[in-house]
């Protein structure tokens, strides 16, 4: 708590300096540091600004709460994501979209595997981090649900389609993020990604347009029975062909 | 306050008194009672047990936390749904099962309708109900996933499967119930979730069976080109009739 007060008096000081990692990047460094060494409940706001050399305004100009400071980039991430859905346009695939939409938060995380593996180690050791990240990914599930909604506006079931296809989607990267994060973010992750993703575009993609149907004048189809006299074959064919 | 240690006071006599609602029922009620009247954030614990006339005692015998109250038969759901699930054979398809899962989860909606509709109103209003609701139908998820998980062990991409199956049966059910709330519990509940749940099957379901191939001794078949001579069709057929 002491070293609380010292800290405070360094925060406009810390605020304007310049040509060392921003304050943002150190605070978040010293929280982590702190929750590997002594646990996340074990780490007040006081601890990580004193570690840091930064006051506690500091701290809440940057995170509304502890809890916040786990999670430094959602809120930017969901912003950068919503921004590219709102750019759609209708020559874009809507579930393709979405997926390339998802593909923007598996690079959130692998652009550094390191820290994106101690959270995924501290998210699953402390309870009200597991919560905050629900709160997280339900903020992404809506924001896929809301694009596609508008997307599938008029269609039959349109919000069930959206709402479905946007759980999928969250479900696959997640599972496939997470399957990299146990692994110690070994491997690519961006291959398992897609192959998730490829998975739900198999399950709701729409088919390919099918290629132009042969115009019924073309072909002739018989199908017979093997045992049928060769005769009745003929007559059958003759018959088809005569329709016109 | 004064009502909080009244209310204590007759704590013992509540409980072993008998012909009248459960006391798990009078806090619930008087809960919503006053979640109604004043608002969620604005009722403490003791303003509820001092309406139901019991004790403080007997209201974390039953609720671990006023957020419990708001949602008092979902462990008891869970438990149902998870032994449900666990008692299922070889002979339930998975996906039909866990859809027979989620119609458990409506029918604790639907038998109360008034109730589950205004607890509908009540989570949308108050953040952190929002977040504990999440965290319900996590749970919810997870049982389906680890269902699915031990059905689809073995197959190529397991795991994968069950999370997004698992979610997209989340996703349709909540839909389909949150519009029958949304309506205030007007219409048929079950028709829509099983519409919803029916569009997950489509997608994910197992293609039934194939009818059993019809014996290649059985049919032949000739695709010509209309245009083709009588002649060469014939002489196709031919051929293949004496193919063996």
């Amino acid at each position: 708590m002491s070293s609380s007060s010292a800290a405070s008096g360094r925060d406009d000081r810390d605020g304007t300096a310049g040509g060392r990692p921003p304050m943002r990047e150190a605070l978040v460094a010293a929280a982590f540091r702190l929750f590997l060494e002594r646990g996340y409940e074990q780490t007040t706001v006081d601890d990580i600004v004193a570690l840091a050399g930064v006051g506690r305004r500091s701290f809440f100009r940057y995170f509304p709460s502890k809890e916040d400071v786990v999670f430094p980039d959602h809120e930017r991430c969901l912003a950068d994501m919503t921004a590219f859905l709102a750019a759609s346009g209708e020559e874009h695939e809507p579930l393709a979209r979405v997926c390339d939409a998802a593909r923007l938060v598996m690079r959130l995380y692998t652009e550094n595997p390191a820290f994106s593996v101690q959270r995924y180690r501290l998210t699953k050791q402390v309870p009200g981090l597991r919560a905050y990240e629900l709160s997280v990914v339900w903020r992404y599930e809506r924001a896929f649900a809301e694009y596609l909604r508008g997307r599938f506006a008029g269609r039959p079931d349109g919000t069930l389609r959206a709402d479905v296809i946007a759980a999928a989607v969250v479900a696959a990267h997640n599972n496939a993020l997470r399957s990299w994060l146990r692994s110690d973010g070994e491997g690519d992750a961006s291959d398992a990604v897609d192959r998730a993703l490829g998975y739900v575009q198999s399950a709701f993609g729409e088919p390919a347009p099918a290629p132009p149907a042969e115009t019924p004048e073309d072909v002739v189809v018989v199908v017979s029975r093997r045992g049928a006299p060769l005769w009745r074959v003929v007559q059958e064919i003759e018959s088809t062909l005569a329709r016109d």
